[in-house]
């Protein structure tokens, strides 16, 4: 096979690595010419380079938990925190609504899901995004006062994450019910104390260590969290048996950890949101700070105008169903989790973690041309987190709103997928880009500074 | 750059990666012609095909643990075994003997390292190789009746290895003194008995599974096994809560685990062993069963003459050296550690462990470039093992010494470095090949079956 490839050259990259013979045309699709500086005459490649400097410089410490309510701040009893930009009830998916359901029964504010859904319809729920208290949660991410929260500190940054709950019938897939509330019970008055108490006596632990450590082992820190869930658990074993006084609860958190190797997710986040805060509000700077889903609307944010949200409808999934399920059950991309690309790790690092492309359908190639995609849109390559089959090449870091658009290369995702309807849970798996018109509105409003 | 490259594909391979258009001739070095049956008129192809099942087809358990002397069949009181083929003490290693003289004032035998020497040289203690009792062990591989082991078992067979001592000054590296008796004595009053009562409790654990895992988590679980070590702390962790009484001895056998990434190593060389077993004593079979170095001399053994060493001088190892160390201060290649070779994982799996690659000096190029030319010697893909940067390809398994003959191609093995004088320990790691004279000499072997 003999192949023109016009344009960019991971194309041709790719077919070369399948033994075709290529010949490569450089050419890219006319657009205006890049702004380099703003018109009050900053330098926009020196406020990117802030921008990336700072995310790669933090250091996130998980230094202890705590309930939402109370360590918080500003966060009101009556207030519910979701996934992705803000939206109103009545535009929710459904398994956002399931989750609110959930986190209203739990809470105490409802005995049943009828009582639930006309509170939240009622306008006395207060609805907020994560982002908005520094707080992220994976699919519906919903956060309510009485969950527990990891703490995750980064000066003068701190950011939060809920606990995660595992696999099958859970709240952050849509989920409710006297199964999901028992867990999150079980959660709140064992888990979450056993894990405090280990944490005072262990000290802070230093997440970004684990996420650089376990893109070594196979995880990319989004879809998958095998290697840092089990250094996780190897490195508070210690203290967990020196500070747990009843050894069938003792028994019982190591189980309910070892069970879900996605139980590091919700730190990874958390991290990766105490990674990004540094990054924004810097003038000039078109990074992207914050990209996120509430299963309705895909939202971005840029570094230089770090409040504003371009939205778009979020994207279908491709991916793999579980057995009974088709693309006719899910709905469109949800969560905060898409955090973790934001700061050069997930999808962005799926070249470490072949064995999540072949869960979701693909070959160990396709992410190793996933990462080397990801690099044309990127400012930078990752000073801690490197990829061994790249020749520990740094990850692609810091996604310039200016190269999605010279490029028409969007962010490649990786996802769970949650069933359209509420209460049901998760069906699959699967890959999705992020919509390119939040990316064009933003490289609108950037020609405007 | 244009390349005609003569012989093994893997050469233009390797010259394709790094962007060189090749062309290849098909040609080999004259030998003799492969025989094919023996004279009794038994297949080889059939033999070799039925000696790689067994070893793939294995599926050893751990199973529990217990002190040497106590459930090694015809283990004596005075009897040491030793890494590698026979050996009498004159001809031992400095490191060899270094572990020697610390075991038998371990043992309570003789109270000074010269009272040991002299015990060890009247002839009043059996020396014989761990492979003649089933067991296997890590450098020096000494092992005295009083020492805790492992029992694996793969029915009919059971294999024995000790516990890993960590990192530093330790036995098997040939250090002794009191550091290294405290640690032997902790092992076997703390370590032992909270290990073998937690494994009563969770039952007996799949050892072919975690390679498996941890083959696809960045360890070739030969010279890199952090996510096995992970893994199996994580699997064991809510039985070690259940079962140990005490708070402070179940938080001490979980530091002493979590700070030794090497924990894993004598498991996975056990199960490697319980591999090999099965696959021994196969007429016409050309498979290497054994392959193992005393640190004087480097032994192999073969399917069809299960019982018959052949041996050459150790190899130099190339490796990178700790500071205040250099090649000088290096003993020879020791250990049985590449009985996890022999079954299709350690080195001929280094294209899963990148980064075992950069410790010993090389890239993650070389790592790849070494598992896929041991696929040129080897007469099987593992149907268990699968390498994710290979797109989940079988790991080379069973050694042909026709085919090491055919190709000129010798065995890769990576190892840990041991100084050549007793008493002192590590200091070092590096790559080396297995001598070209035990092959040579097996391969004449085999034209007069």
């Amino acid at each position: 096979m003999k192949v023109i490839s016009i344009g960019l050259s991971t194309f041709a990259e790719g077919l070369r690595q399948q033994g075709a013979s290529v010949i490569e045309v450089d050419w890219s699709p006319p657009v205006v010419p890049l702004k380099t500086h703003t018109s009050a005459g900053v330098s926009i490649e020196d406020a990117n380079h802030e921008a990336v400097r700072r995310m790669m410089q933090s250091r996130p410490m998980l230094t202890g938990l705590g309930l939402a309510g109370g360590v918080i701040p500003g966060l009101g009893e009556r207030t519910i925190l979701h996934a992705g930009p803000p939206i109103t009830w009545d535009r929710m998916c459904g398994p956002m609504r399931g989750a609110v359901i959930g986190a209203l029964i739990y809470e105490g504010l409802a005995d049943l899901p009828q009582q639930a859904e006309a509170l939240a319809a009622g306008g006395q729920i207060t609805f907020a995004p994560c982002h908005d208290y520094h707080a992220v949660g994976p699919m519906a991410g919903i956060l309510s006062p009485s969950m527990p929260v990891w703490i995750v500190e980064n000066e003068p940054f701190t950011t939060y994450s809920t606990l995660n709950e595992g696999l099958g019938r859970v709240l952050r897939y849509g989920a409710y019910g006297d199964d999901v509330y028992a867990r999150l019970h079980w959660m709140v008055e064992v888990l979450y104390p056993v894990l405090a108490d280990a944490l005072v006596q262990h000290g802070p632990l230093d997440i970004r260590s684990f996420v650089t450590q376990a893109l070594h082992m196979g995880d990319d820190c989004h879809n998958r969290n095998r290697a840092a869930t089990s250094l996780l658990l190897r490195a508070l074993g210690p203290a967990l048996a020196r500070t747990c006084h009843d050894r069938e609860r003792l028994a019982q958190v190591m189980e309910f950890i070892g069970e879900n190797d996605h139980f590091f997710l919700n730190l990874a986040m958390s991290a990766a949101k105490a990674m990004a805060l540094p990054a924004e509000g810097i003038e000039g700077a078109t990074i992207v700070t914050t990209m996120s889903r509430n299963g309705t609307d895909f939202g971005i944010r840029i570094s230089g105008d770090p409040q504003r949200w371009f939205t778009a409808p979020s994207g279908r999934i491709e991916g793999l169903y579980f057995s009974g399920f088709s693309a006719e059950d899910a709905n469109p991309d949800i969560g905060d989790s898409t955090i973790t690309e934001t700061v050069g790790f997930g999808a962005f690092a799926m070249a470490a973690a072949p064995a999540i492309a072949r869960f979701v359908g693909g070959t160990a190639q396709d992410a190793l041309t996933a990462t080397i995609q990801m690099y044309e849109i990127c400012f930078a390559e990752h000073t801690q987190f490197t990829i061994p089959a790249l020749e520990f090449r740094g990850t692609p870091v810091g996604i310039d709103v200016r190269l999605v658009m010279e490029t028409g290369i969007l962010p490649h995702l990786n996802t769970g997928i949650a069933h359209k309807e509420p209460g049901i849970g998760m069906v699959g798996a699967g890959i999705v880009e992020a919509p390119y018109r939040c990316f064009a509105d933003a490289f609108k409003a950037i020609s405007t500074w």
